[in-house]
């Protein structure tokens, strides 16, 4: 059983382009119900979070959304929130909450998760946390890694280690795994070959770590950052920590943690891997959300006459041979004949029609928004 | 050449469901730019019309769209325009016109023609209404017949005389040919039939004949019919034709010119056919646009970034990889991503969005409008 207080980390940041005109700027995805059942993807990753944490959550997030995040927490110290003024990528988020963390319990571990993922099998991820736990109190980064159910080309990879005798024996003992390297996104023949080795595990972000080793490691990799997070860190409840926060949060590497921790302690042996198996969704575009949707029996009101058709919000829908989705909170009633696999976002400014099979060409539309003077809809 | 006065008439009626929610009660189809040329169908049936005319050509409409018609006429005299106090049929309106043609010139040719459908050799029309104005002053009901150029399920069928030797001289003369009889829309089966007998001609409900030799057929087919549009037509210009057209409109039978005069006559002998081959088009539904639109190489705007999406209306398109066709007025902007053959209709209150191949299947929807309380929209 780990010892060491566990503390989560939530870095929801990120205003994602492949889920547009749902997601904007200023309402992005981890704010957004899209399972139907009236939680967004933030609150269920808190609801997730809770029981496994002994001390309350620290979100981070923009400082756009920081009074967005407080209205969804279900009680106002159900989490910390920390404001970032401005996007520098997942390090410099995490780097702050674990200085945060460190400053006042050096030997907590801290577990940092996307606050727009989803998911199911809750006691299956709880049992993967543990074993983390017990891994990252060894010293180990530890990543939980998702045992791929098809070659998916839109995640990175970790390939475990090769040799079942590598890593120490204490390590052996909590379930977890030495990790061999991370690997970008691969093509798809690359990614058959993952699937075929069976040593490739979905890379779905997820770190786990005490938050001195994770800041200490960081130091040796980039000095200035992990230096400027605890200087931070250090002015917190102070009066000063605006005035320090405005002055060393540009200044931080705006770098993800992948490249800034998980690839380069990897290639030195202090990275573990808990192979997990629960169902994992990174709900990365409309193609993801209908799987979602159409896998939940309750979620997502069923359109008369079919019952292929799922919505999301007030709208008013008709169809017929429809298999399709549809995002609608605008009073226009919607009519749909003879569609199949199409995904329909209807918006008082914007309406997406989309076919669910090309959901990820959808970035290149909203890319385009700006030079066609239409930035205001992003 | 033909030497009776030649007086077009155009029943504007019909409140076409497959065009929704386009076309709505309170604008049907005829008064729509369909093919994104700034002209509707209706004012290019009158352009087509008004070169071959030798009076102004009688739209006969209903009451609530008499002021819309009024509007798109070219010139406040460009042609007559008849109120209908009801819809019932086409008989009633073109026997009325018929009535009011015959009161002024009893040797006058009439010839009706739908006001919402498309034809684009007009040459070709020109001289097909010439020789059916020839057989008309014969003494025959003569209709237009298109050769059909597949296995259309949509439209009735006019089935020529089998012996060429039939029908007199005279009208063998004229390049018209004798009506053996009329068929209802067939299955596949027997539409693939008449395809190969050659003998068989799409009904695109185009009828020429003397107004008083309609008149008449019509007074030995239904005798009150007759009685009652020429007792209208008696009145007209004076001060009680208000009160006798609502007296006497109601009471006149609801019935199509297709089962009151041109089966039984066809039965009888007295019916010819012009058989063209001009490109006719019913503009039937959303398919049918959608292939107009695409057949202009002018017409509807074209998106940026694909030359396969047309636009109908103001509406900024932006589409990626995608075959559609548009058709909006919002504000909204609209993104397209991998569709093929799909139809949106963008307005304020109604959203639809359609597969071109099931495209009939709209009027399913649009009939349970009512029963959803939806009864507005339509």
């Amino acid at each position: 059983m780990p010892q060491a207080p566990f503390v989560p980390v939530i870095p929801a940041g990120g205003a994602g382009t492949r889920l547009w005109p749902l997601s904007r700027r200023a309402r992005p995805k981890f704010l957004l119900d899209l399972t139907g059942e009236g939680r967004s993807l933030l609150q269920r990753t808190l609801d997730r979070l809770g029981p496994l944490s002994d001390r309350p959550p620290i979100v981070v997030t923009g400082i756009a959304h920081e009074h967005a995040v407080r209205e969804q927490l279900p009680a106002p110290d159900a989490a910390r929130v920390v404001a970032e003024p401005s996007a520098r990528n997942s390090m410099p988020a995490i780097a702050l909450a674990a200085a945060l963390v460190e400053r006042e319990e050096p030997e907590a571990v801290i577990g940092s998760f996307a606050a727009d993922h989803l998911i199911e099998d809750e006691e299956s991820f709880a049992r993967a946390v543990a074993i983390a736990r017990d891994a990252a109190e060894l010293g180990y980064l530890v990543t939980l890694g998702i045992a791929p159910t098809h070659p998916a080309t839109g995640f990175g990879y970790i390939e475990r280690s090769l040799d079942p005798e590598d890593g120490d024996e204490s390590l052996r003992a909590t379930g977890a795994l030495p990790v061999a390297r991370f690997v970008e996104k691969p093509d798809l023949a690359r990614a058959e070959q993952f699937l075929a080795t069976g040593r490739h595990l979905w890379n779905a972000g997820m770190f786990v770590a005490r938050a001195s080793v994770l800041l200490d490691e960081l130091a040796d990799q980039i000095p200035p950052l992990a230096r400027g997070a605890r200087e931070i860190a250090a002015a917190h409840d102070t009066e000063k920590y605006g005035a320090v926060l405005e002055r060393l949060w540009p200044r931080l590497t705006a770098i993800a943690i992948d490249h800034a921790l998980a690839e380069p302690l990897a290639a030195a042996g202090k990275v573990a891997v808990v192979p997990t198996v629960f169902d994992w969704d990174d709900v990365g575009d409309f193609a993801a959300v209908a799987r979602q949707l159409r896998a939940r029996a309750s979620g997502g009101a069923t359109a008369p006459g079919r019952d292929d058709v799922q919505v999301l919000g007030s709208a008013d829908v008709d169809a017929v041979s429809s298999r399709a989705t549809v995002y609608g909170s605008t009073d226009r009633h919607i009519a749909l004949v003879g569609l199949d696999g199409i995904s329909i976002v209807d918006t008082e400014d914007a309406l997406l029609v989309l076919a669910d099979e090309q959901a990820q060409d959808l970035s290149t539309l909203v890319a385009r928004l700006d030079e066609r003077g239409l930035g205001r809809l992003r």
